[in-house]
């Protein structure tokens, strides 16, 4: 069945969805030996898959079907439609995307071959009757050659390194039409891409606005139009002002609040499009500038402290994964919650990491509705990209393409190269060309967006991943020594939840966990080279607690850890305030089901329990305690310091914070702190509780702070007490 | 009288020098009330002062004569010559550059506006009548509104911020015509630009070479001869191939090889240039990729390691600095001399500091056939060069003009954006746009050649400047403790000799120094700000030897103290290999004559004593001495480590090294050390000598080490010696 519809952005269009089918060619010129029904925007791997009954690729060891797929040649097929075109219409094909090369074909004749899933194409079907063949004919997945079965595969081209193997992406190599791929009619002279840029004034008072538009079509005027659809501002050129625009904020600083933009075409074409007017810039943080003593004098450290609209905030977020191993699947029904569950935990930075694939247009606009910054990456990660121009030329048209498509969104706050380029594991430099390119292609074509070259920079830190590391070290101790300027990565693990580990892991296999078959397939063994019990980290919870005697009180151990982690972690990051601008978890969705990962929300959008852990800590405003380990005994003296930790921007009153012990039952205060009150955005260092601990058969203890109307920034941190 | 000539590049031309008058005016629009001669290239400053008598600005105070002359306007005028056109011959002003901004007159009427000093332009004759009146109106200097009198007046223009007073330079800011300005007679379908660009294949047998000439006239081909003017390479088209290049190396590692290009446009101009081949990376150090224990993690150092030719090189050289107070008295003839002193001091590398003026074609004609390599910087130092349109239009057309010139020669080994700018007393940040803008051009016009923003980058090293610091260390604890991986700036100030201090200090302050008139004007005393002895500091002189008798006394023992300080502190750097790859002192010239400075080249091309101390150092083979301070005790046991450093290509043999003691007049072996040899580049760690130094009246000893072939590689290490 065809549908048919207008689109949204433009609507005096009709798109009309092709019925595609597929086949699997054993080379590039073989005849078709047979068809299955398609569904675009997908994955071939899931049509063929479907046709031939492969089994949910989530499910158990399944995956390992798929295996190989992608190294076959694949013919996308359908015909073109017989169209009533009216006076001043074209039929088009509009293609969003190919994963990752192909050759398209009009009645068999080669009209255009195409590398790089992050541009579209347009095909002309003027002259070209119905019926018409269109074929699309995608190449194998690129594989670099010599390079061993994994991520370094994919180390001289764009095509995101994820599915080549991670850490918690299986290797699933997914290829073919994973954007809109449509028949397209429309005016002739219709309204190419369009542009709203703007520079605002130094006093935030007055935006300076161009709208651009390419052909063919020109560009007749626009309007602007505010939340109540009132115009604000238009003109019938290119250029225009508004005074004191309502700036875009992210949730927890403002509202963000978003425009619409309609531009009008000689000829009548239309456009609408949501925009919003912010500045973003990556300062340096207070104090940042002091002098280091004596010479040789090296540089200081790079900014990475996040001003929006003229206020310096803390950067509470995470590392955004890709949401699904087939990009096909995404959409704003899958995308639009995680964007949600990420605002709900008082997250306001999310970083698209640079191994996964640029996001489509609903998650861009989710961020811009709800308020969350980006930081995109471009499509490199730990691999050495290099100085050669066919890699060069395909990622000058791939990051084109990305920058244009993506500095129309208000939440995009910063570029980055890629991930950790500039360690030993990827290889790359300041001087890879790579960089370079992208760094002239952003001051091109977005300079007003921060660019950084990669993460970590220095002072920036990457790590732990875990929550005791091999020298034994807990969370505790390791960020209370560190002093990084940001924590852009840094990770937790915890076990997904019981009954979700039993809808892709075997009953038979589910307890106890152990390494091989679907457990290590789901990344709870050997995924993380630095150490072979990840992600699942049985001896941590061991070392606390000896053996489990079920999966649920497995589970309830981990989570535990997973939570306590985490909670240290955002307020430890929190409390180096201003040195520290910026904590994000690592991370905080996966593409598909885990058995045990740093996330905190499963796939496709389940929170699990260290969410509200992760939630607690990035409230605006909260008590906070800072101790220095997971496990006490009893008659230890439980030792902590109180805090008050602020990222509003208002003044915060006098007021007392209560801490209580909780355990075995009974409950004790320990101290009643009447502070001062804090000044907008500053934290406050309060007393040190001291406390003899008593013994408890729980094994448990609580340090329950009570703080805030309604006890709004009260805190609770539940510890393991031996007796 | 007019001068007139031929064109050295273009056979073709015909230059004829306008005969140049000069006036002052009180305001933009004011009639010129008089006119004096004028010289071009030059500086209306030295025109003005010779027809009103000011005195030489480099004797005493005269310069405080100057003050001022820069807020005027100034009219150069000339009259459109008399000349006889054959067929198809234009005349045209083809002018070099305008220090800073001017506007062109014709007849009266303004045909051009120009800011900015790097980029010339031409103004098409054709139709002017002779006797036309040609007048160039030059706008007073840019000074930053609001800013002190001081670098900062320079910081949002491209003009280069020294002569706004530096620490050693004097505050004297030259306007006027500083390049070649003249009437030019040439075919009027000419060669416009040309450009000669090649790609070595990886292994560096082959040179794809691209010859491309800007019009009017279209490229007929070129040729390529060696340099025995036998054709080796040419095309009728733009690209040719050319088989075993012979490649371009620094002196100390090859031969600079230069083949000449022959271009010829269709109509019969001719351009003739020298060229040369050579790949520069840099890469990281040998070992530095290797991991940082533990986590937080973040990036590895940036490279700083060249690599020339497939071969890492140590770097040792120094920065350049502006050879003049008047850029327009830079010519071949003063700074030929200065290249050759550098060559001579066995240095390998310039840093051309972004404070100066980034210097005419002789200098790097001279660097290309002497075998140095150039790190250029755009003119950007210590100040905070905005995000403002207006300056980054300026940038833009400068560093275009920059690296479209300097990128022909094979010299040019690095791009840096400017001087210490990372640094609290600049303020800029990765993020500023003119640094982004500066990469984004490199990487359009130049990418194979590295970009650095700024220096010093992370790791990299910039000071100490003194012998012995504030807290009484001294150059050899500073730089055994620092391990950095390029020591691109430091300083080790010596007074000037007697004799030449009498040329330019009045007779009667000759002695003793004292702070105010002459001495302080020439920057013996308030220079640097973290010093108020600088660069004289006799304290520290005193804090050694006591009151000196006489100037002759007291430049010996300076003398002594810079040699010693800048022989420990390359050595130091040497042994710190491959850690450490680049050591740069500062600096090599100087732009006037200065009583005391880190120099070690007084103005215009007078070595210092020290200047024998670095070149000592700095020989591709040496026995070195590696001890803890400058002065001992008569009874102490002295100690040192004797090293071998070698930046050889070579393998050197076994052999020896003879360790002698003088002191008082007798020579005592300490040490006869017979070495294993040591592999190309590598350096060895030879035995520590350990004596008690015996009593000697003479107040010194030295350590002498024989080494190499005729006591080639021999040492020798000047020391004090208490009774």
């Amino acid at each position: 069945m065809m549908r048919s519809g207008a689109s949204a952005a433009h609507p005096g269009w009709r798109r009309i969805a092709p019925e595609w089918r597929l086949s699997r060619l054993e080379r590039r010129d073989a005849a078709p030996e047979g068809w299955v029904p398609a569904t675009v925007p997908g994955a071939v791997q899931l049509d063929w898959a479907r046709a031939h009954r492969l089994g949910d690729p989530a499910f158990g060891e399944n995956f390992r079907a798929y295996d190989g797929l992608e190294d076959f040649h694949w013919l996308y097929s359908a015909r073109v439609p017989e169209v009533a075109l009216e006076g001043g219409e074209q039929l088009v094909f509009a293609c969003g995307g190919v994963d990752y090369a192909c050759e398209v074909r009009l009645g068999g004749r080669a009209v255009l071959a195409h590398e790089g899933l992050f541009s579209g194409f347009d095909v002309d079907l003027s002259g070209c009757p119905a019926g018409t063949q269109l074929e699309i004919l995608v190449l194998p997945a690129p594989k670099r050659a010599g390079a061993r079965a994994d991520r370094s595969q994919a180390s001289d081209s764009c095509k995101p390194a994820v599915s080549y193997g991670w850490d918690w992406h299986p290797r699933l190599i997914p290829l073919g039409l994973w954007s809109a791929a449509d028949f397209v009619v429309r005016p002739a002279a219709h309204l190419g891409h369009v542009d709203f840029a703007y520079a605002l004034s130094a006093d935030l008072s007055r935006a300076d606005i161009t709208v651009s538009a390419e052909g063919p079509a020109p560009l007749k005027g626009w309007r602007l139009l505010d939340a109540e659809d009132r115009e604000v501002a238009g003109a019938g050129g290119a250029r225009a002002s508004l005074d004191r625009p309502r700036l875009w904020w992210t949730h927890d600083h403002g509202e963000p609040y978003l425009y619409t933009l309609e531009v009008t075409a000689q000829g009548g074409d239309i456009l609408r499009r949501r925009v919003g007017f912010r500045r973003v810039r990556l300062v340096m943080a207070e104090g940042a500038w002091a002098d280091h003593e004596g010479f040789p004098k090296s540089r200081s450290l790079p900014p990475v402290t996040v001003e929006l609209n003229g206020r310096v905030i803390f950067a509470k977020g995470s590392n955004w994964v890709s949401a699904d191993i087939f990009p096909g699947r995404m959409t704003a029904a899958t995308l639009g919650p995680l964007v949600r569950l990420a605002k709900e935990a008082n997250l306001n930075l999310l970083r698209s990491w640079g191994g996964g694939v640029v996001n489509p247009e609903p998650f861009f606009d989710a961020c811009d509705e709800l308020g969350l910054l980006v930081w995109q990456e471009f499509p490199l990660a730990c691999n050495n990209y290099p100085d050669e121009p066919a890699y060069l030329r395909v990622l000058d048209q791939e990051s084109r393409s990305i920058i244009r498509r993506l500095r129309q969104h208000p939440c995009l706050a910063i570029w980055g190269g890629g991930n950790e380029l500039f360690n030993f594991w990827s290889g790359m430099t300041d001087q890879s060309l790579a960089l370079r390119l992208l760094n002239r292609n952003c001051y091109d074509l977005d300079p007003s967006t921060p660019f950084m070259p990669t993460a970590p920079l220095e002072g920036m830190g990457h790590g732990d991943y875990r929550f005791r590391d091999g020298m034994g070290r807990e969370v505790y101790e390791i960020f209370q020594k560190a002093s990084n300027t940001a924590y852009s990565e840094f990770g937790c693990p915890g076990p997904s939840p019981a009954d979700y580990l039993a809808t892709f892991i075997p009953e038979a296999e589910l307890w106890p966990p152990r390494p091989g078959a679907s457990w290590e397939a789901h990344h709870a063994f050997g995924a993380w080279e630095a150490d072979p019990e990840s992600w699942l980290l049985p001896s941590t919870q061991e070392h606390y607690f000896g053996p489990a005697r079920d999966l649920a009180e497995f589970v309830r151990r981990g989570d535990w850890l997973q939570g306590a982690g985490y909670q240290a972690i955002f307020e430890e990051a929190r409390r180096q305030k201003p040195r520290c601008s910026m904590a994000l978890n690592w991370c905080l969705n996966e593409p598909w089901p885990t058995a045990a990962n740093n996330s905190i929300v499963n796939w496709p959008a389940r929170p699990k329990p260290a969410y509200l852990a992760v939630q607690a800590a990035c409230r605006p405003v909260l008590a906070s305690a800072r101790f220095a380990k997971f496990q006490w005994a009893a008659g230890e003296t439980f030792r902590a310091e109180i805090w008050i930790l602020n990222d509003a921007a208002l003044d915060l009153p006098a007021g007392e914070v209560e801490v209580v012990l909780a355990a075995g039952g009974s409950a004790e205060r320990l101290l009643l702190w009447s502070h001062p009150g804090a000044s907008a955005g500053r934290n406050l260092a309060g007393p040190e509780v001291r406390v003899v601990l008593p013994a408890s058969k729980a094994g448990e203890f609580e340090l329950v702070l009570r703080a805030g109307p309604g006890d709004a920034w009260g805190s609770r941190y539940r510890l393991s007490l031996r007796p």
